[in-house]
């Protein structure tokens, strides 16, 4: 066993791990109380924006649960707030002027944030002193996902803008897809440089399209993402919710790891992605605040599903705000437990 | 080809058909100004309530678009409206006192609607006068649809309450699955019995649960509701959203035709149906917003999925408020003549 490689790296590159690796979609947040004495009121953005404040946002979860992977605390829109995006608390990203013509994609460049860099290299020098170096996970927004908050401009039923634009005005469209392919492709790449161990793209509302819809309309630039960070060398997790259909996709483009919500059971996750690629999940976020032996049974179904190898535990999507921090605490230790393998065994 | 049975009846049985049949979930509704000038403001089950007003407001869509089949203007709450169940406007159902504890279990009993009897009686009458008799839907909600109205008491994320109860007091929740059973039994065989041709169960969030938690939780209460129809003779259509990897599970349970939403090419649909059992759907209903090329475009990709036998054509989950009659209307007409076969020809 390579005991050189941090347990989530090596499960993300499907090699043997002496552990289950765990974290957890939005492990730094509203759930934790030192998160909400930290945060105050405020956008979001203005916390992202503050390295210091970022740093330590991103740090708190590793601290309390032990996860084995820290995820910056930051935002999907980060790449794209020069284009009027703001976050409003309980509603989501705002636009101002939302993407309407081709004017509009001069409002779209790829922009430093030094400010992520910032707090990356912060939370980077900080957990290189722990015993078990715990690696950092750089995210982007999918370009379906980023593309509907930047048309719908604000809450959406369906995402009927986002898709009637992509429908009625195909070239466009894929002048948008190529734009935030770029703009991502950037972001990612300094979260890289950064330090960034491994990224994520969070092509979260990806599932609300038709896989013909999203192979046709918004594959090639996520293919164009995935495969652009090859060079890279870090290991590229694909996630999306309600997107059962599109893990083939997903993998096809190029992701290390697909991303599972709880709808699909991991053994079936695995046969839509095929062989050489991990699986991420899949814990209902819900279960988490139902009693311990609930949650305990719950996650046991997870790992069963998913085999030893090639896994990083999550949940199927984010942490719910109401979530009691201890129940996560012990779900890190009973994933760490129930998958300890000794030391000169080297797991299938 | 059996000409007695009207199209819609003859797909649900997978018989020939002389074109493929289609009808949309909410035709009749908001996206109809005769509805909207019908309607007035007042709660929907105000109009349930009135049968003169629900039976004018189910053969509206019937009038404008020709669509093969009526399905009757009423609520999955009506048969649990006795626990005191409300449907808000923008909002949804909303329950006063939320379901609880075992004590709750007396407040639910099968109850008559004679106002839906009386509204289905006076839709066939008047369907019964038109050149090819259109059949009329009835409906119910699924377990743990209606379930989920009945413990949230009003919006959720996530179902958290629900899936709460479900997972922490399994005997409660699977008395109230039975409980649910019972009412909607008796609620479907009512309206079969005041003469709906054909029953559709509305699972509408089964899919907020994982696979293994659906077969284990709801799917004995569904498959009592769906098994306890076979004497009525009536095609049995069970419909969930993001319901894809709950196909095989509505079909196990008796359906004689699966609903599927647009994540799902109805190809895949049918192999996790199976043999013998139709597909119902599944075109994404924000195409309807879409220029009419693009809809056409969409329209003509469901039916080469389905295949020409044992397909009911209709959107993936109802109709957006905001759709333009107009476009429903040509949506007829392209389903009808796109699959129109010749009286001497059976199709397979």
């Amino acid at each position: 066993m390579d005991t050189s490689l941090p347990p989530f790296l090596a499960a993300c590159r499907g090699q043997a791990v002496p552990y289950t690796p765990v974290w957890f979609m939005r492990q730094a947040g509203r759930s934790l109380p030192e998160y909400r004495a930290r945060r105050g009121p405020g956008s979001i953005l203005d916390a992202i924006r503050d390295p210091a404040l970022a740093a330590e946002l991103t740090l708190q979860p590793v601290r309390r649960y032990g996860v084995d992977a820290a995820v910056l605390f930051s935002d999907i829109v980060v790449p794209v707030i020069d284009f009027g995006v703001d976050v409003a608390p309980g509603t989501g990203p705002v636009v101002e002027k939302p993407f309407r013509d081709a004017a509009d994609l001069d409002r779209l460049r790829p922009v430093p944030a030094p400010f992520v860099d910032e707090a990356l290299r912060l939370v980077i020098a900080e957990l290189a002193s722990m015993a078990v170096p715990v690696p950092v996970i750089g995210f982007a927004g999918g370009p379906f996902t980023l593309a509907s908050y930047l048309v719908e401009g604000g809450p959406s039923q369906g995402f009927a803008k986002a898709k009637s634009l992509m429908w009625s005005e195909p070239r466009l469209w894929a002048d948008l897809m190529e734009r935030l392919a770029e703009i991502t492709l950037a972001s990612l790449r300094a979260q890289v440089a950064a330090g960034a161990a491994a990224v994520q793209i969070f092509e979260s509302w990806g599932g609300a399209l038709s896989p013909a819809d999203y192979r046709r309309y918004v594959w090639p630039a996520l293919h164009s993402v995935v495969s652009g960070l090859a060079a890279e060398q870090v290991p590229r997790i694909v996630f999306g919710v309600g997107a059962g259909e599109l893990l083939s996709d997903f993998a096809q483009a190029g992701a290390d790891v697909v991303g599972v919500d709880w709808r699909v059971p991991l053994d079936e996750a695995r046969r839509r992605v095929g062989p050489g690629v991990g699986v991420q999940g899949n814990l209902d976020p819900t279960a988490c605040l139902a009693p311990w032996p609930v949650l305990a049974e719950q996650a046991r179904a997870v790992l069963a599903a998913a085999g030893p190898a090639g896994h990083v535990f999550n949940l199927g999507h984010g942490v719910l705000p109401a979530t009691d921090p201890d129940q996560l605490a012990r779900l890190v230790e009973l994933v760490h437990l129930e998958t300890a393998r000794t030391g000169d065994s080297a797991p299938g």
